[in-house]
């Protein structure tokens, strides 16, 4: 469960608030998880979205040019428009590189600083 | 609303699971966005929690030295203790750095490369 993304990895962050009504946003966004999961330099995602709409999505993966495949991925593209069209409210995205990656777990019970 | 680091800036990625129980929790977190607001190079933060107890927050800071000095804020200290002794199940947490942002609202109508 725990995950920490290499030093020199990427990461997508998308923050998005959705609109009302669900509209077939969550098999959507499912199946765009399954998805990115599928794609050569897929590390891993984390995904939370409050009772506010307010969600926030990251992605991690090896490359850029992984990013930019999965960008242009042919049933990436329509879920974009349609996530513009009728999903979201708004929506911040950053490109980021990873600099230092930590995990704590209460089981493990101390830091475990991996890509110090 | 929406916002945009600038490209240079940095980012704090923290992924927490929460343990049951409320404890003093919510006060908490709300005084360390409070605090970190008011922290030399301080630049927006983005939250969101889902029910399954998983939640993403995302502070962005101009500089690494802003991060370290939050890091070592005399209040910030005693909180992320009191997390590991009683809130999170573990977390997850990455320095990173911004490399490119975008934005987009349904308002504004069509995206905005700030940083490209």
């Amino acid at each position: 469960m725990k995950f920490s993304p290499p030093h020199g990895s990427y990461a997508v962050i998308f923050t998005s608030l959705r609109t009302d009504g669900e509209g077939g946003y969550n098999a959507m966004a499912e199946r765009m998880v399954e998805l990115a999961a599928e794609q050569p330099g897929f590390l891993g995602v984390r995904s939370a979205r409050g009772d506010d709409g307010l969600g926030i999505t990251v992605s991690y993966w090896d490359s850029l040019q992984a990013i930019a495949a999965w960008r242009a991925h042919v049933e990436h593209r329509p879920a974009r428009e349609q996530g513009r069209a009728q999903w979201y409210a708004y929506y911040e995205l950053q490109v980021v590189k990873v600099e230092r990656a930590y995990s704590w777990s209460a089981e493990a019970g101390s830091a475990d600083p991996m890509t110090e």
